[in-house]
């Protein structure tokens, strides 16, 4: 396993963050930025569609209290090496990725002086926070794209290098409401030393070093394929199925911290018998109030 | 762990079985059944569409060399005590459970004369298809309906008890393809002693006694709830979001075997280096070509 390394900390949003009515987990990015003194860098390059999303988050970061708040866009390599946006980010407390292709911010930004920009300040501190594409691309290893709601294959999922924010892992993100098991399992199959973590909608980690706790709505999915005791990858071929034994399966929700490093899960408050009534509940502050539906 | 108790074999089929061409499954089924000397009952009970299924069913099987095969429906109860139906049951070599809702087997046949007479009849040996719900009913614990592409909640899933064909297990069907890792963690949340399976679309478990094998063109997914340290099922209620650590996970392809009593799943072929070169492929004569798609 590589060394996990995160130095500011990171919010990695699985996309469709709620922007209307609690904003908690964009309160948190917030908070974590600096709260009123915060100066936030929205980077759209992941989207088609940058002015309308850019004016989306300037709206929400300004509800939130944030003062100093800008966005960015970048269509072309040449706009990343421009000093306007190296100079945004050296000055910036946190920068935000917006949703889209992910693959737009790793070809756009990549080994541009933005992205140096950002390594460079995101180890002296910078917050960086992602929602979808954005979320995607803060991995060492990344999924370009791939089938949702399908068998696991190596031809499923394309994947390459991401930004590396967050290293020995693969992200997949909208991952319980697009039914991304299949395809998160057909990147593991192949790399079985990343770990796999899938974020679902409105549900984000916060990664301290080598630890990240889980806020919002959700679940997060994480696929420990380094306990498989089989795959067969190697024999099946592109577009064969493929088997995989004995992965470690843990679905976290609000609360929950997981360490990178032994890959284990650590539940919200002392586990019972030893644990006082109540505490339970009290170390659950990051739990949102999930959303009764019908049936269906 | 309760007795797992499978006497005739069985065919599970996560739905959508190809009808047209190979019916790779549906072959295996009829071949069991006894081939040309088959006697084959199909029962219509659980789809809103009896005569348009049962008739598709007829031409499919008497395509594959089944010359007595017939048709049953089952609309209210008192249908499923009469005696042409139990005779057909008794005369039967196998029995097919087409797709609808898994609810209304169970409602409509459930502790009636054909019920009793499917249990006698199949611990005598005779042989039991179903796809979809057809599936779902065949295990002891049975998810009546629940929501697809989800987060894992009690309150996402309704369970009750299946015509228990097949015991210790709960069944889900549609598997990759709807996106149901959620709903059936949802169902094995609250009963970890159950194993979970869930069946891509046209892909089935063979059963006998207490193993299966896999055959078709999909994945069948074991979720094994035994291994799990830790849900709190018992503290977040109906429409928290439920947590689940340590639980083990197999994906299974075309060949694989699984034991159902030590829940240990079997490669279709000795595992190199020791295994001489080719027999891997030759043992995987249950592999149907996977059909490969573009990426989306």
């Amino acid at each position: 396993m590589k060394k996990l390394q995160t130095t500011g900390p990171l919010v990695v949003i699985g996309g469709a963050e709620d922007k209307k009515d609690d904003c908690a987990i964009l309160r948190r990015f917030v908070r974590l930025a600096g709260g009123g003194k915060a100066r936030v860098l929205v980077l759209t390059v992941a989207s088609q569609f940058p002015d309308e999303v850019g004016a989306e988050y300037l709206d929400v970061f300004r509800r939130l209290g944030v003062k100093q708040v800008q966005a960015l866009d970048v269509r072309v390599r040449e706009q990343a090496g421009e000093p306007g946006l190296v100079e945004a980010i050296e000055q910036a407390t946190a920068v935000f990725f917006t949703g889209g292709e992910q693959f737009r911010i790793t070809n756009l930004l990549g080994g541009t002086a933005a992205d140096q920009a950002l390594h460079r300040r995101h180890e002296q501190g910078l917050v960086l926070g992602g929602t979808s594409a954005g979320a995607a691309m803060m991995s060492g290893t990344m999924i370009v794209e791939g089938r949702s709601e399908a068998t696991p294959r190596v031809g499923n999922v394309r994947i390459g290098p991401g930004m590396e924010f967050m290293r020995g892992v693969i992200i997949d993100q909208h991952f319980g409401q697009r039914g991304r098991s299949g395809r998160l399992l057909s990147a593991l199959a192949q790399y079985p030393h990343q770990l796999g973590i899938g974020i679902d909608e409105d549900t984000a980690l916060v990664v301290r070093g080598d630890e990240f706790r889980v806020i919002g709505c959700g679940a997060v999915t994480v696929f420990d394929g380094g306990a498989a005791t089989y795959n067969d990858v190697l024999e099946v071929g592109h577009h064969g199925n493929v088997a995989i034994c004995g992965l470690r399966l843990h679905v976290l929700t609000a609360g929950f911290s997981f360490d990178l490093q032994t890959r284990t899960p650590r539940p919200p408050a002392p586990h019972p018998p030893e644990a006082a009534a109540g505490t339970q509940h009290e170390t659950r502050d990051d739990q949102v109030s999930p959303r009764a539906e019908p049936l269906s």
